[in-house]
C-alpha cells in the first residue's frame, strides 16, 4: 500500500495517474493547497520542500518527495513504463521536470494569475512556452509516444499539456502534440487518476 | 571515452566536475552558446532540446541530453555516487533539477542580465531563491551532505550554489549551505572541472 499525498494539480496528476496505470494499491492524502497544509509540520517531515506530490510506500516505509524521483521509483518497484530505453526515457523525463514543468509554471503563474504585473515575464514565459511545445511536437512526429512505448515520460508530461488553455497555446498548431494528447485522455487510468484527491473540471479535450 | 558537450554554465559544470569524479575518460566538445553553436543541427541531433550538457558514450552510442539524466547514467554505469540511499539521493537530484536549477536560472536571467525590466518577476525569483537556500541550509545542517555520502545530488547542486554572488545571496545567513559549498570547493575533481571547457573565473569562495 501506497500512501499518496496529493492535490489536483498537474505535478499531483502525474502520481495519480501513474498509481492508477501503475494498478497500485493507495491511499489518497489530500494536501490542500488552498488552506496552505503543504506548510504544516507533519508533511514538511514527508516533503522537506514543502510540495506535493509525496508518497510514503509502507511495504518498506520508503518516503519521497519529487513527483520525478516518484516516479522513477515506482517504474523500479513495478519493473513497467520504462518505454523503449530506459535511459531516452530518463532525459525525456528529465525535459520534462527541468523545462516544461517550470516553464508552463511560470507562464500558469505570470499570465494567468498575475497577469499585468510583469509584461516582460509574461512575454519571455510565453515564448519559451511555444519553444518547448515545438521540441514536443518534433519528437511526436517520429512516433506515438515520447520513448517509443508509453512511459513515465509520457505521464509527466500529459499532466501539464493538459493545461494549454491556461497556456493560451493553440493545439492545432501542434498537431502532433494534439493527437498524442487526446490518445492519452482516452486511457481508463488517465480518467481516474485525474480526479484525485477530487474533481476540479473535465478533461480539456482540444 | 565518452564525449562531452559542454560549455562553462552551472549545468555544463555539472557533468565536467562528476565526470572527473568518476575518473572517466573523456573528450571535450565546447558549444559555444555565445555565438549560438546549441542551435547547429549536428546538436539538435544529439540533444533535441538545443541544450547542453550532452553526452556521446562510444561503448554503447549512448546519447544523452539532461544534465540529470547523464548523473543518473554515470553513476548506474560507474556505480558509484549514489549517497546512502538510491532514491533518497534522485529526489534531492530533482529537486536540484525542477527547482534550484530552473528558479535561481530565473534570478540570472531577471536580476543580473535584465535588471529593471521586470522588479515583480526579480522580487518573485529573489524570495523564492532564499526560500530554497533555506531548504538546503535545514538539510545540510543534518549531515555533512545532502544525502549521507558525497553523491550526484551535491554534484548537482554545487555549481548552482557557485553562482550566490549572481543571486545576491549572502552565505553568512546559510551557514550549512557555506560550509558544504567550500568542503566540496576543496575537491581536486571539483577544481578540474570547473574549468572545462575553458577558463572564465576562479571558483568564487565565500
Amino acid at each position: 500500500m501506497i500512501d499518496l499525498y496529493t492535490w489536483p494539480t498537474p505535478n499531483g496528476r502525474k502520481i495519480s495517474i501513474a498509481l492508477e496505470e501503475f494498478a497500485a494499491p493507495y491511499a489518497v492524502h489530500p494536501v490542500n493547497l488552498q488552506n496552505e497544509e503543504q506548510l504544516d509540520e507533519d508533511f514538511l517531515a514527508i516533503s522537506p520542500n514543502n510540495k506535493i506530490p509525496a508518497i510514503v510506500d509502507r511495504e518498506n516505509g520508503q518516503t519521497l518527495m519529487e513527483s520525478g524521483a516518484i516516479l522513477i521509483y515506482l517504474a523500479d518497484k513495478f519493473d513497467r513504463f520504462w518505454g523503449v530505453e530506459r535511459y531516452e526515457t530518463m532525459q525525456w523525463l528529465m525535459l520534462q521536470m527541468a523545462g516544461i514543468g517550470p516553464m508552463l509554471g511560470q507562464v500558469h503563474y505570470f499570465s494567468k494569475y498575475n497577469s499585468g504585473k510583469a509584461p516582460y515575464a509574461e512575454e519571455r514565459f510565453y515564448n519559451e512556452a511555444l519553444r518547448l511545445y515545438g521540441v514536443l511536437d518534433r519528437r511526436l512526429a517520429k512516433g506515438e509516444f515520447l520513448c517509443g512505448s508509453y512511459s513515465i515520460a509520457d505521464m509527466a508530461t500529459w499532466p501539464w499539456i493538459s493545461r494549454f488553455e491556461w497556456q493560451q497555446i493553440d493545439l492545432e498548431a501542434f498537431p502532433n502534440v494534439r493527437r498524442w494528447y487526446r490518445q492519452i485522455a482516452g486511457r481508463a487510468a488517465v480518467q481516474q487518476g485525474y480526479h484525485v484527491p477530487t474533481y476540479v473540471n473535465d478533461i480539456p479535450m482540444p
